[in-house]
């Protein structure tokens, strides 16, 4: 009672088959699909199938695009600008990662901005591409406020999340993926979803007091103070203002604006601080190309010995075992992808209502 | 009483004098003092001249070299794999720090990695080098463990630190400069000097316990938990493993090494974790062209807007003013650029020892 366990490959086709439903080619169905069971098979359910709903509701309002004319438009042998036109976020950031990835391994490293794009999913995904490669990659991601920066009572910067991921040889890469916020904004939503508390530090509410609702608490505190603060700051200035499209700029976020039709293509598109009924990202995606700089064989080994060594350090009083960042994640990963996803009620519930709306069978018993 | 003030200049001659003494050629000993005072006058105590007798005895010991080959091993059009010979620091990174801007501005962006390097002292230096320059800038860097990795009682990883800068138009650049631990080492020293305790969360100590003794709080606590703990382990994936010499990797912290002779280049240089005698560490610098994505004047505009707009935000209870990155320690900057950079008695004294070893005047009253 309470959840439903579903197979990946199932669930992917349904994602995908939605998607093909409201637009969007198959192989761009066949990407966004993939990325959202990934998160789903590692445990992080709230960058999963969950977001159907929402990602048909932003079709619907024509935020996100599914048939997207994603352009290069700028290009120098180490960078790349790439303009999303509001494409599903898995869609152009898979294509901005092969493609840096290809140049880093012409020029050592490339480094793409990606402007316009709207939800990226779990981000992690795209630096293990390169990690995949036997490269490192890294990722990082910046929308309209939902944090309060430190020493403020509102929003004013978003809690952007950086994914670092580097390749080892017995083990698996690693894949730190980490909000710049106490907690992602996911967890408060489950706490909502479960009708439990939250931990005093983890947001505020609109009036900036404490608070243990999960209702009430609508804006994200950072972690570790101003440096959480900071770097979402900071990964702002070297995306959205780097692609000329801020995000956190005051008075931008003023301008209201209507909905977009298919046919608009805003320069600034922006919401209000905590207000969020618009939808767009910025991003940035980077790969190194390891062989330029070390043996790449060595570098693995080195990774695995550096992990081994981790583990086996003496545990802190209450901790059982020393985990490297993406290890709690793919032991889930294992266990789902024999035993299957458990999908809560409501998620069950607002996938049904979607696969009658498109009449669609839900691949479940 | 307990301290005297001194104006930056003649500091900062006194401080070049004493690494002409034990051998820099003078505009080497001109980029360590300029990077040394650029601290003191920000209030970074922690990185300016009461570094100087440890770096005389690091230069002692054959550790810190002062007469480097600093030589370029692998180059491509948007990366660099310098080593530094065990240089200075601040020598090693403003030369690479130099090196990639001039290579971004061909390429859009250009990353360095910089193998056996010492201590570089306040990284946000370099990070600034590049905002200066109208581009972004990035820095981080990996020394042996002094950080407790989350779930451990020991350190595992290092408190590498990360600092970023971009250029704004009537503000002045944003710096971003922290490290990955809950405090700086520098705060339990000064602690330390004080004779004070030191708050819970801090550190540990080598027993893993808590302690609000600066002597005992050996091992630092990362920030944020898993998230300090978890970026320090990538920036080492990053940077030392990624230039073949790896600062964490347990099985090399165990081999005992003998102290350096000058004509000495061990490919690996290791200490015990948590007892580090040996002095080394590796780095990464970034530069990133703006003008390659976007307007630099537009972008600066934006970088101000944004300035005005975070610190316009209804303020937190306690808190008068809302601070970007990089401002308290700009406002301490010009009071001491002003009235002199106060040094406590303990660090006089060690002045004072080295000025007399090197018969050279220590610039005080």
């Amino acid at each position: 009672m309470g959840e439903t366990r579903v197979l990946g490959d199932p669930l992917k086709q349904f994602a995908k088959e939605i998607f093909v439903r409201v637009g969007m080619p198959p192989e761009d169905a066949e990407t966004e699909s993939t990325v959202l069971i990934w998160a789903n098979l590692r445990g992080v359910d709230s960058h999963g199938v969950l977001l159907i709903p929402w990602y048909v509701e932003n079709v619907d309002k024509c935020m996100m695009n599914p048939k997207p004319n994603i352009q290069i438009m700028k290009e120098t042998p180490a960078t790349l600008l790439i303009d999303a036109d509001r494409a599903f976020g898995a869609v152009v950031t898979m294509f901005a990662m092969n493609r840096v990835i290809e140049k880093a391994k012409e020029v050592g490293v490339c480094w793409a901005a990606i402007r316009n794009t709207t939800h990226q999913g779990a981000i992690g995904y795209y630096a293990l591409m390169a990690a995949e490669k036997g490269m490192a990659g890294l990722t990082f991601v910046c929308n309209p406020p939902n944090m309060v920066p430190y020493g403020a009572k509102v929003p004013g910067v978003h809690n952007s999340p950086i994914a670092i991921s580097v390749p080892a040889k017995r083990h698996r890469p690693l894949i730190l993926d980490m909000a710049t916020s106490v907690v992602a904004a996911g967890k408060i939503h489950l706490a909502l979803d479960k009708g439990v508390p939250i931990p005093v530090g983890w947001a505020i509410d609109k009036d900036g007091n404490p608070t243990t609702d999960p209702k009430e608490g609508t804006a994200l505190l950072p972690f570790g103070g101003p440096k959480g603060s900071g770097l979402a700051l900071m990964f702002e200035c070297l995306s959205s203002v780097m692609v000329g499209n801020p995000l956190l700029e005051p008075a931008l976020l003023d301008k209201e604006v209507g909905p977009l039709t298919q046919g608009e293509k805003p320069e600034v598109i922006q919401v209000r601080p905590g207000y969020s009924s618009r939808h767009i990202q910025n991003s940035v995606v980077v790969a190194i190309d390891i062989s330029t700089f070390t043996d790449v064989e060595g570098y693995k080994e080195h990774i695995d010995n550096l992990i081994d060594g981790l583990k086996a350090l003496p545990k802190a009083e209450g901790f059982s075992e020393i985990f490297v960042p993406g290890e709690p994640e793919n032991r889930i990963f294992d266990d789902r992808s024999r035993n299957g996803i458990p999908l809560p009620e409501g998620t069950v519930r607002k996938l049904r209502d979607i696969a009658q709306r498109f009449d669609i069978r839900l691949p479940l018993g």
